[in-house]
């Protein structure tokens, strides 16, 4: 797959929930901004089944062709929960009790509250290194370039600033939009030529409705403050020519 | 990859403005209700970025692995859209005008709004097969099993209803949901005895909050109601057993 950045990653959905349509992934948004904040940038997302195959197939190809892979759900007490044993498998490595998960659990709840349900959340690919859990006590793990965090978005959530150090990144991906009282139809021609001009930026354009009325969100994404000026200035320049509103959104 | 249902789908979602975080994708969730509600269901979702050769082979790989292949995204009219053009290049056919198409968008734009930027939309592979747009005219299409949407959401919607006579599913996928006033733990052996005894229906465990208070949904999913009824049985045992709150959600 043809990559456009020097760091990549992948986020990998693991979860029925999300296929069935039951529930709107919102994690790929979060984890996405955060990456791009430290200079990652997400090049492919795959939302898969909680089935064992599927995801040893999917980690083993996602690691091997990003920098860092990501996955969501999967890491809970419940028999659905098959992400842990399944990064073993992918990666050959035994699935065992994690000592300090088991410490960190252990002291986490109540004398008597861990469980044996509860228990299920340390059982890890061996050696896996801790994603420590602000919110709700049950770390993540990461193995390599693999990172496993939880599927609840406010969890997860919690989760990220801790993993700042372990991700080498570039330098942060920066965005400008500008938000014009349009259609694409009539910008379209412009904003080829803009792009043309400046190949090594990222423009997009996407059209929305906000309180009944049309409008388009053209979006510069760069790692290069003066990259997305130098857009930035010659898109005002047609918006102003074609007397196009500018609006807030 | 493993499939678990007699009529596969995959959705690729063509789009850097899902992968940068900016946008949340909400289509996934529209395209599998409606899906699984003529007995389709998606096993694969995938985010790609705006790059000829990944949607290229992206579209390859999916076509063949499932019955069909959904894409939102990039059928506009600005310098990104780029999937009917990709789509062309995977089926090594034509990309040129559409001629049904052209007198589609011929009559919808008033005299002289056909602009250069809009007849953009009517450029397809040779023969596509239409998808009517009742909401803002330019139409979708399909080649063979490929059927390619705009990423607009509420463009989208308007589209689905005059594409089900050429999807052939199954029986619809049914699904019952029972909220409780828990945490997975406490039902996590429970859950795995009713999952054992029923192994072909899917059963999910969703912890959620509500109010600031801790649940978890159970989510039986079948394309048979007895089926489903049985397991929702067993779960009401242990539930009533256990003492647990049955909450609305």
């Amino acid at each position: 797959m043809k990559q456009n950045s020097k760091f990549s990653a992948a986020i990998l959905i693991i979860g029925n929930e999300i296929l069935s349509g039951r529930t709107q992934d919102t994690n790929t948004s979060t984890i996405a901004q955060w990456l791009n904040s430290i200079g990652v940038k997400v090049n492919e997302v795959r939302v898969i089944p909680d089935i064992e195959d599927t995801i040893i197939e999917t980690i083993n190809h996602l690691r091997k062709v990003h920098n860092y892979v990501f996955t969501t759900g999967g890491i809970g007490p419940t028999h659905d929960d098959i992400t842990a044993q399944s990064i073993s498998k992918a990666f050959n490595l035994e699935y065992e009790i994690h000592k300090e998960a088991f410490k960190i659990l252990e002291a986490y709840y109540k004398v008597g509250e861990f469980n044996e349900g509860r228990q299920k959340m340390v059982w890890m690919p061996r050696n896996a290194n801790l994603i420590l859990n602000p919110t709700s006590g049950a770390p993540g793990f990461s193995v390599e370039n693999v990172f496993c965090l939880p599927g609840v978005p406010s969890i997860l959530k919690s989760m990220l600033g801790g993993l700042k150090n372990r991700i080498v990144g570039g330098d942060p991906i920066l965005s400008c939009t500008i938000s014009l009282r349009t259609v694409e139809s009539e910008i379209a021609n412009s904003l080829t030529k803009v792009q043309d001009q400046n190949k090594d930026v990222e423009i997009g354009s996407y059209p929305f409705f906000q309180a009944g009325k049309l409008g388009v969100s053209i979006v510069i994404r760069s790692e290069n403050q003066s990259k997305i000026d130098t857009c930035n200035t010659q898109i005002l320049e047609f918006v102003k020519q074609k007397k196009i509103e500018i609006v807030d959104r």
